[in-house]
């Protein structure tokens, strides 16, 4: 089976497996996890922020952000098919009290205008714009990079009403990647960072919530509210340095693979990559095979592939760590198969 | 002055003094204001339904229709512009916790299609869509009616998915009058229904929300927690229960001086009314004219004349039982002046 | 039939029924309504704080205090039979998602030491203390009156930690009337004080709650989520403000009859009264005749005199406006024929 | 240094290690995670539930069962300083909306019927009662062992009155050791458990909620919400499958080492045991010594031992599995040198 529902699939590297085994632990609830401490010191370095937090999923991260930044009657304004307003199972209401005003981006990136027209003014019948979220990449819209030059337009105007502005960057380092830049670039241009260890970076478990010492304070907070404060941590940020450190270089490979999977299934009849393939995702219409999208990942499945639905029509491919090049080419085979099959 | 801000301008007629000073009362949070149950029960028959409750406000009455269909974790559809959404503080997720999925209209009109696409489906990512909302008229689309088989097309789709819909019917008697249908008419292909005593029937305070009566049951409980079980209500209800049997009638006069006025500003250069007037709402763009609608506000009011910003380069105008069809002509000649200030 | 269950019975006087027929009113929510606005001036200034806010009941001003000093994840201190706590369905967690700490207090007041002892210190497992609740007079404690001395410890030592004190003034002139001072003596000694325009001052509909100018411009907010933003309010400030400035020298005789009650009480066989008659209302023990509360509530209302049940084996009794001195008299009558049944 | 501050402490044992390094994982949120599925399973069959769900500490497990249990405007009945109340940051009320109704123990014990009691009866008034929590062992009683006989009677109440009962078990499998029963025994009597893998049975994080396969259903979703839905979580599940099935027997040793310590400090002058060491649990009253808790605290750390506050004048001891009986007699040793230095 080759896996390519999600980076989230990707097995621990002997490397994290050993030094799992190896962690230095202390109990982290009270400070004492020097593992935890330094992976925590390492993220927030590499974001160029003052303060990092170890969280257990980047939801996890997300809605502390929400409830740090945010209290009940605000609203955020955040695109229309971002994972917090699409894939959160509503928490940021259910558990904030936060409206969320959404707007439909341009390949997942909101139009800056849109965005400052949807910051609401003074009035008793309006709620308070409390942040805006900017998902980077963004998964919907196909694993699209929202540009560095979009996200300074948006902070300059948020900071000149004094809204907080979060990245749900939960694969920010394939941005970077992809748009030759640094993590701190984008970084630059928001209070909080959220990044996942998981997904194409590799770790078990685990994601990362950046910003001001004074915000990581009270995020602290609102994480063990949640329950997500653990003990000795560190068997969990261990594995997270070596992918925070040593994985990100590699996201490179991911990419490539998925030009050419793209590049394969643009060949196959019947089947059309709808988006511009700038990180591991490629999605693809199979409209004109006359199947539904659960269908063809049957199909897929059958043939050894495994992929999955992202709308009636639509099929979601996610390249990743644990698929070679050569899985590529034996993938583009039995996507090619499973095609024939329809007709 | 001739106050056309909005309906809510309204105030209570001889009849319904007369009405309070000689109302019958009780303490309603026992169950013993006679009025008050007159009024309720005068309200669910008027709308077919099996029984009502007396609130403070359409947005209370709003919220517990929110709060007792959904739970937190939910998700309701609505309108993008829709007052719940628009112009409640952000109360739906400050007080029940529950996201707000908005699709865009067509003079306030949700396309079946797209409320269908937006029921969410069974997925542990996904809130559950837990009640569709439906403005009628709806304010900010200018007075539109949203026309009953539109709103039969969403109801028969919501029951197919279990969804309960609810009507916003802040200004359901001026879709009634205009459609030229019973409210009844509107009211059957919805679970629950909101309608205001104020507004163009002219009480003082008060609005009605109508259901089963399992739904009234614990809508009473959610009024309690907001605050709105109140002792004599009954000097709400009886200018209230006038409202409701004498002055839906002559919702058609509102109507007719909506026209009247509309047709006067299209004759005055520089201004344009960018709603079909089908009720009490005129919404007149001043861009033209070179001014913000903030600007012409202020024309107009040192006119004689008073109207409300309707974003940033509209004004809307309500007509409403306190002005006459005189009055209009000369609200007309008033705003032809202040037009001819800005040039 | 002497209605003796609570003092929220009282149907408004001519007098106030005058006032509503005449009331000069506008649009409330447009800050308009004159009456509107001579009520809570003139409330805010016999409790000497800076602004005050007409809401719709007692709950309403209670559930705002709360929204408006704390928000999510902090702890209120309050009596531990206190109305927050126990009467308003659970609507301070439901809505402003805040921790009640209970502290059990002897006839209504709580102990300073207790109270202090109760403030949390700083700990990330802890809820941040956000407001000390003082109910006065305390309904469940019979009516009791909280002395100024203990709302003075209590009020250092709260400003010592920086959390604000809110008085539940329901019936703070009853209290003010027994203990021979003014309001004002109270609410030095509190950031925040409501209290009711109908019960014992016998207006129809309404509560005040009144603090600085900076927390009263946020309530307002908080009272439109609530749906109590109301539009031509005048008609609920009127007799309100009939209540506010003429009703309240009159509480001494609903305190007096309440003695006489007592009196008349102790002296059938069989009953006794356990509470310290402080002001209008009177417990009674009925276990001694062999019946549950429930069941002599029943015999009460067969011999003409309606209470209320407090408890498996308690009955209350509230002295008010429609109760004459001559009624109290029938009513120890009544009490006494109900008693010789249950033997 | 001899860390007695708490059992949450213990390092992972070298086949923990292992076992992670071993860990066969897949992506949980998939449902494909081997290991975590056996820990569920096996956590299930242990306690007698039908099912069983991984979560990231104790207090998400509480409020996991909360939230699903209940939903905003109920209340739950726990003992007053039990730790979802004391210790759970207000989450209960800021994520779940559920007001506590706190009940004085004996021992951590709340008697049935003061439990019976605090259920409500059906008042609008009144919240609605929505789930009853037992700590079994209560920490702040001291580590008490909550009888099976009480639990059954709390619970038998409880079913005849539809409110669900909860275990925050998080040292259930200590309480079982004392009493000398199995925790199916305790479990029997509730619908749903907590219990944590760390503390006592040495697992570096996790802790598992059990109940009906209906119950764990809904808690996914909400485990998802808060963000406790994780990756490849079996490097979690590996080591905390070891805790549960091999460290449990070895709690003894722990209680024994727990009055072996209590013993030692009852013959230091100065210091008083003050509760009954029932299992891992010891505290002490420093009053005698004329310092504070903290202060001694400092004393005790100078000497080599960890231990913490418990309240101004108590300090509580944990014994656990990473101090052995030899370091007990060390710890005695150190404390009384402590004692010493503050006469």
């Amino acid at each position: 089976m080759i896996d390519l529902r999600s980076d989230t699939v990707t097995k621990p590297t002997q490397e994290m497996r050993k030094a799992m085994y190896d962690a230095e632990v202390g109990d982290d609830v009270y400070g004492e996890d020097p593992t935890v401490t330094l992976l925590e010191e390492t993220a927030a370095d590499i974001l160029g922020k003052e303060a990092a937090l170890l969280v257990t999923s980047g939801t996890q991260g997300n809605q502390i952000a929400v409830l740090t930044h945010c209290r009940p009657g605000q609203e955020i304004i955040l695109e229309a098919e971002s994972h917090i307003f699409y894939y959160e199972a509503g928490a940021v209401a259910a558990l904030g009290g936060v409206q969320t005003r959404t707007i439909a981006g341009v390949r997942g990136a909101m139009n800056p205008e849109d965005v400052k027209n949807a910051v609401r003014g003074v009035d008793i019948h309006y709620p308070v714009t409390g942040m805006i979220s900017i998902e980077n990449t963004h998964n919907r819209a196909g694993g699209a990079v929202v540009p560095v030059e979009n996200m300074r337009e948006i902070y300059e105007m948020a900071k000149s009403h004094q809204v907080p502005v979060h990245i749900d960057g939960a694969r920010l380092f394939n941005a970077a990647e992809s748009a030759g830049v640094d993590v701190k670039d984008f970084a630059q241009y928001a209070d909080t960072v959220q990044f996942c260890l998981s997904k194409g970076l590799g770790a078990p478990v685990g994601s990362i919530i950046a910003g001001s010492k004074e915000f990581i304070h009270i995020a602290r907070r609102w994480r063990k509210m949640l329950g997500g404060g653990m003990r000795q941590a560190g068997i969990i940020a261990a594995p997270g340095l070596i992918a925070l450190t040593k994985m990100t270089d590699r996201l490179g490979d991911d990419h490539a693979n998925a030009l050419k999977l793209a590049e394969g299934i643009e060949n196959i009849n019947g089947l059309h990559v709808i988006n511009l393939v700038e990180t591991n995702i490629i999605v693809v219409d199979v409209k004109e095979l006359g199947v539904s999208s659960e269908e063809f990942v049957t199909h897929l499945h059958s043939e050894g592939v495994l992929a999955g639905g992202f709308g009636t029509t639509s099929v979601r491919f996610v390249t990743n760590f644990d698929v070679s090049s050569t899985q590529i080419e034996d993938a583009v085979a039995a996507i090619s198969r499973a095609a024939l099959k329809c007709k």
